[in-house]
């Protein structure tokens, strides 16, 4: 059997229109999060709910599995092209692995547990969530099942898969094992060499300020207004679409450092969608690989570039300057001070409030919960206690509640299993990732000391950002690096600057 | 044959997606319009295009006629179920009659035409534009065609019938004779009692004083900020979906009097997408009209209700406190000069500069020759001239220059032909509704003198907003007003207050 030329031809033109419909999603989730008054909250959802299902008919409908067996008898020649029909192949399986009937259940059952968390959460209430989490993961463990058998792996990686393609559990928990493991003592001597809390700068800092400082920041890391806005949300993220990026962060006027290191984290999603490879702009193989590496490209800005002295020592005037009107170095603007601040080291009971060394063993406790859970090694009502006893041994810490214990987080809740290890393999991606570039361009720390991120982004551009979904994560990885993902790296990186506080 | 039950469900279904699909259409649209980085304009052209088809599609796709013809083999007994079907049988018929090849042409005609009317009408050259629109109006005609074979009139009615439902130059020609011969005179009596012009109130008014009246305003009219925004855009609209109602306007930091009109005007606009049936939502026969009905709503709160005496004389110490920096009557911030400035005539060549009295006959000229190019009458080569016979014929000014003739408006360009007419049948309904509302509620001018909108807006909703797509528009205006469509009304209401300086 020969493929008709016209077969890939036909499947391009129908995953463009599959990306323009996700965009147009986009940014209407965007509008959702940022400019929608609350009473269009309703037609919104319509919207959305008819948008998505329109997507998928787009996706499964009959004609795509013959066109791609069409196009797979013949595969082409080019790399791009072929890893383009991959990718569809990907996401065609994903999509017609899962009876439509299932994936109602699962979202009708999410959006249910989800508003009872929110109640469950502020009530401290795990029993009145249990029985809708217990439905939630039975759907979820049989959504697991139906992509497992197509996809030829455990329930739990073709969760994971769907956020991370071809990440596999048997693979990760050694690394973290081996984080696991490392962590305690690194933060030991973290609190030994940090030394007293140093006093933050005084406030308050007006919304308006510090939005022109992120504005500033952002364009000193390569943002361009032209393609992109940044706004306010109550949640901060990047949105919109690779030719106008929307991120968002909110202001806190009695505590300026939160936003500026939000809005590099995000500034750092948003130049890898930037980046993008603009030939394939409407096709799968043009969009982000993952979520850990799109992880990885935030984190390497936040942690890697803009938590050190050297661009503190560059930042620090600028927002003495900015923000602390006109008072300078004596109201603690300075780079020491900053740097003090902005590695300060607390085990604590909350993820999103987690220091770089201690939050990957707040993922860890929750990448080894939900695959347990998946498994059915695990009961949800055992989930409390299990809590409990992975943060006193990970963290050494007694949990008192469940509000500041299992039911912190939304993930579980809107039935997003696997998601969470993204978060730490993000981390070490960074990490391996930042360190190669500094290989390579060994100016790189001094020009980050000026304010120069062209170098850097320059290196990103060319060896992460522009290759698309090209090759495989750990390909990627391996080519930027290399050598694919280690802890050693991001370990080195924790030991550097929290043990001996420089860096 | 009898219709299975089934027929009508799946239609309103699919209708249902349509109208979600349309409205996230439409807040794609505002975002272009408001906060798009220019950057993002190639990308947003591809979501909406993708958007277009798919809707295009959803609607022709071969089983919805043979649903339509099964549903009205037993129509149903509900009238708004009847009106329903009939409104969704006109929305296929006007999508299936043109073939999509003469579709797709007359788009990339519009597109072509009217960029090189940007720089046409810039450089005051007609000749330049002249093939790009003779291409367009053979195109436009063609379509004409196609839907006057199915909806059994003329081209131009079946362009008329796509903006205004059922609307037939037959019968607009002779109320817009009327009007023709009327307005002469009535200008000729305004121009002598108007007296000086009067001194505007001296700014500057920064924009964001503007936008804190506008939004007052608002509120004053009803507008539910919960239930939408006011934005600011070049060209002030009022788009979004009826739960979520998004106006725009500009501000002019030197004269503030216009946008506070403008604001008004949109507010009508939206008042009716607000007031519009919420149980039928997402079905043809809840949304609006046709465009006279929704601009006669924007020209009753802005022509009927707000350039009296009555309004101004609640409104005038309002924007004198908001606008005026206190410094009050003193400059210019009374009643009698705001109504004096708000009701000035003067004959000009720019439609939309013109005033109550003269926007009908820029509104007539267009007409008149938009319909005859279209039944090949008049050819492109003989418009600027015919302009300027027209202007002289109706206005009695010379036009100087096709820029500021038959080169000053987007819509020819654009391919809109049949639009024109409804600006001003929508004047004329106004004026009748007005009268209507304020012989069914005679407390209205003085509740407007106290600003109380409430009275006028509760009959606006119950005769109005709220029938939806119910009614044809002459059933909707008999029931609301006795009788159907004439002119008397709007020449009396223009005869009182420009004649007499009073109202």
């Amino acid at each position: 059997m020969t493929a008709p030329p016209s077969a890939l031809l036909a499947l391009k033109t129908r995953f463009a229109r599959l990306t323009h419909l996700e965009d147009a999603t986009g940014m209407l989730h965007w509008d959702l999060s940022t400019v929608m008054p609350e009473g269009g909250a309703e037609a919104r959802a319509a919207q959305l709910a008819t948008l998505k299902a329109v997507t998928h008919e787009l996706l499964t409908a009959p004609e795509v599995g013959d066109l791609l067996a069409a196009a797979e008898a013949a595969p082409p020649a080019d790399p791009w092209e072929a890893a383009n029909l991959r990718a569809m192949r990907r996401r065609w399986r994903h999509a017609t692995a899962v009876p439509a009937d299932l994936v109602e259940a699962h979202a009708r059952a999410c959006a249910a547990c989800e508003m009872t968390w929110r109640r469950a959460r502020a009530d401290d209430d795990f029993a009145a969530v249990r029985d809708p989490l217990a439905r939630v993961l039975d759907l979820t463990r049989a959504i697991g099942q139906a992509r497992a058998g197509v996809l030829g792996c455990d329930p739990y990686d073709a969760l994971l898969d769907a956020f991370e393609p071809d990440a596999r559990a048997a693979a990760i928990a050694p690394l973290f094992d081996h984080l696991a493991e490392a962590l305690p003592g690194i933060l030991d001597d973290a609190l030994a060499a940090q030394g007293p809390a140093p006093v933050p700068p005084p406030g308050p800092f007006p919304a308006a300020r510090q939005e022109a400082l992120a504005r500033r920041l952002m364009e000193t890391l390569g943002f361009d207004f032209r393609h992109g806005r940044l706004d306010r949300s109550l949640h901060p993220f990047c949105g919109g679409v690779p030719d106008d990026v929307r991120l968002t962060t909110r202001y806190d006027e009695t505590d300026a450092t939160g936003a500026v290191m939000g809005v590099l984290h995000e500034t750092g999603h948003a130049m890898y969608e930037r980046g993008l490879p603009a030939a394939w702009r409407d096709q799968p193989v043009g969009r982000a690989l993952g979520m850990s590496l799109h992880e990885s490209q935030s984190l390497l800005v936040e942690m890697q570039a803009c938590r050190t002295r050297a661009f503190l020592t560059w930042a620090a005037p600028l927002m003495a300057e900015m923000l602390g009107d006109g008072r300078g170095e004596a109201a603690g603007w300075d780079a020491d001070t900053l740097f003090r601040l902005y590695t300060r080291v607390e085990p604590g009971l909350i993820r999103v409030d987690a220091d770089e060394v201690t939050y990957p063993l707040h993922v860890i406790l929750r990448f080894r919960l939900e695959r347990a859970l998946i498994a059915d090694d695990l009961t949800v009502d055992d989930l409390p206690g299990a809590w409990r006893a992975g943060m006193r041994d990970l963290l050494g810490l007694a949990v008192p509640t469940d509000r500041d214990g299992c039911l912190q987080d939304i993930h579980w809740y809107d039935g997003a299993f696997g998601y969470f290890p993204t978060y730490t393999l993000g981390a070490m991606t960074a990490a391996q990732l930042f360190q190669a570039a500094v290989a390579a361009r060994p100016s790189i720390p001094d020009d980050l000391a000026r304010g120069d991120f062209a170098p850097l982004m320059g290196w990103l551009r060319a060896n992460v950002h522009e290759k698309g979904s090209l090759l495989t994560g750990p390909e990627l990885l391996t080519a930027a690096t290399g050598r694919p993902l280690e802890p050693a790296v991001f370990l080195a990186h924790l030991r550097t600057r929290y043990g001996t506080r420089t860096g």
